[in-house]
């Protein structure tokens, strides 16, 4: 038996959850082992279906349970952190005060890690992903919500109430005029850059819209299929009002980083999700708002970066909490 | 020669600077010796003017300098802290790139902290304040600027580029509509509630406001003694205009807030500085706005409070990072 240590990281989904094993060095055994979450048959089934995501990964990788030294497993919100409980997440309904860390433990006696799954993400892009030279880093992450964590000197910022590094929920905006959020609030990153309210963006402005664009083709028949990914497609195809649409994006996001930056300056913010497929253009111009918008001191030398794991971010982040949770060597 | 340990923290602000000797339960042994800064004397004198400071608060302690464990020194940005200098802060001119703790090591041949000044502060009601049963706080220190700093897990969130916490650089309006700041950008939480952008809010509204008010009189003859504490206490009185501007404070503090606890989500918001002699009234209009408009999960539980150190809070916390440099008993 070598002496390679081996973490299993879990990262459950609404719709699917997906673990690996993953080594010292943060690289994954195999293909991530990947099951149907299905919520809406309970918790029981759900914590079972957790267990059966695990022991494929271990089986995956080619290992028996006894060479894995710590498990970590990763979860949407609500959650408490510490007491290692799911609370009231709203996709993963009806499941209520969950004791996922304890359940797992118990099922292989292993040290098990518990974290929110965006935290993972961004301890993953930390380890050996997009920030895996940095120090510290803020990532972002951009889909239906706006997500985000914090890492400090290989510490993830978790929050006494389990809500550190809630950055859809940074305010760009003013409770009186600001777009209406998700959470109740007016103003909220979120509610400018997630997905389906940049579609609603895209509705707003087709009003005034004088150019031709092919966006207004999708406020006919096919409203629903107007994607943020479409949106973004279009504007790497040139069509000038989904360009304005992405642009504007850029410049809420990077309000968000500027007020993450006066808040913890970090050495690196990572933006990840489907839409950094829009590549550099987009990224450039997320770091140029926060150059122009962002205190002059950090922002001059803050790196802006996608993020590199993909999905595999939360899988890798969870196993290495686990990795943490008995010592980084 | 007893156990006990003690350490001298120095506050090193533009006009005086202060020290005493803080033993391992954060008290002062005494009244802080103070001398004044005479920044205008240059860098090498202001230097000198930090070891006899020092000196005349071991002095003042009873003790000798052999008694001493450490030394921490607090000093205004911009500076970098991880290599000890002050870089070229605004207040402290004509002082440039100063090798602050590398000076003050050599001098008393002690381990010696060096820190931000509103951290040292922040550190300073985490460790014996407002704050000391929190295990995570951010503080915003209210004076002509608004500064801040966050404390998590009795760490301070010093930043990769020393710009952790500035927390006054916070935006609360939009880079196009919001106020300017003194650091050139537009909407920073600084430009709203800094004592001299209150004055300027008051002049604003002083156009607009019909009813009887005091306030009215300071701009006639006696235009620069309208202090934010002239605000405060009319407003105490029962001016009417007064007290819009000081709970319109309140709301801009809160929003403030928000941010940091979307960011870190701390146990404790703690408030420093001159404006929290309004007291009671004004913390729980700043607490009203924060459940109102913050994320409600972590809001719900955060406390707010208002500083209990007062100016001893810089020396204290700096004599707290000297007791973090060698280890915290």
């Amino acid at each position: 038996m070598s002496g390679e240590r081996y973490f299993v990281g879990l990262d459950v989904g609404g719709t699917t959850m997906k673990a690996a094993v993953v080594g010292d060095d943060g690289r994954p055994l195999s293909e991530p082992a990947v099951l149907d979450t299905h919520p809406e048959r309970g918790q029981e089934a759900g914590l079972e279906t957790m267990c059966e995501t695990i022991r494929r990964a271990v089986a995956a990788a080619g290992l028996g349970m006894d060479r894995v030294t710590a498990v970590g497993v990763a979860t949407p919100g609500l959650m408490d952190i510490k007491a290692g409980l799911i609370l009231d997440p709203p996709n993963l309904k009806p499941w209520k005060n969950v004791p996922v860390r304890d359940h797992v433990k118990a099922a292989f006696g292993k040290p098990t890690a518990y974290q929110n799954d965006a935290n993972a993400a961004a301890y993953g892009e930390f380890w050996v992903g997009a920030a895996q030279d940095a120090k510290s880093m803020v990532l972002f992450t951009l889909g239906t919500g706006v997500g985000g964590g914090i890492i400090l000197d290989d510490r993830i910022v978790e929050g006494e109430h389990s809500h550190g590094g809630e950055l859809g929920h940074l305010r760009i905006d003013t409770p009186d005029r600001g777009r209406l959020c998700g959470c109740g609030a007016r103003g909220c990153l979120e509610a400018y850059a997630g997905a389906s309210h940049i579609t609603e963006r895209v509705r707003e402005e087709l009003a005034a819209w004088r150019g031709d664009t092919k966006l207004r083709a999708y406020f006919t028949a096919n409203d629903d299929e107007l994607t943020a990914k479409v949106i973004f497609d279009l504007a790497a195809a040139g069509d000038g009002l989904a360009a304005k649409v992405v642009d504007d994006t850029a410049y809420y996001l990077a309000l968000g980083a500027c007020a993450a930056i006066a808040a913890v300056d970090p050495e690196t913010v990572v933006f990840g999700g489907g839409m950094t497929a829009a590549g550099e253009r987009f990224r450039s111009a997320i770091e140029g708002y926060v150059r122009r918008f962002g205190l002059p001191f950090p922002t001059r030398s803050v790196k802006v970066a996608f993020a590199s794991l993909g999905s595999d971010a939360g899988f890798i982040g969870a196993a290495g909490c686990a990795r943490l949770l008995v010592g980084a060597k």
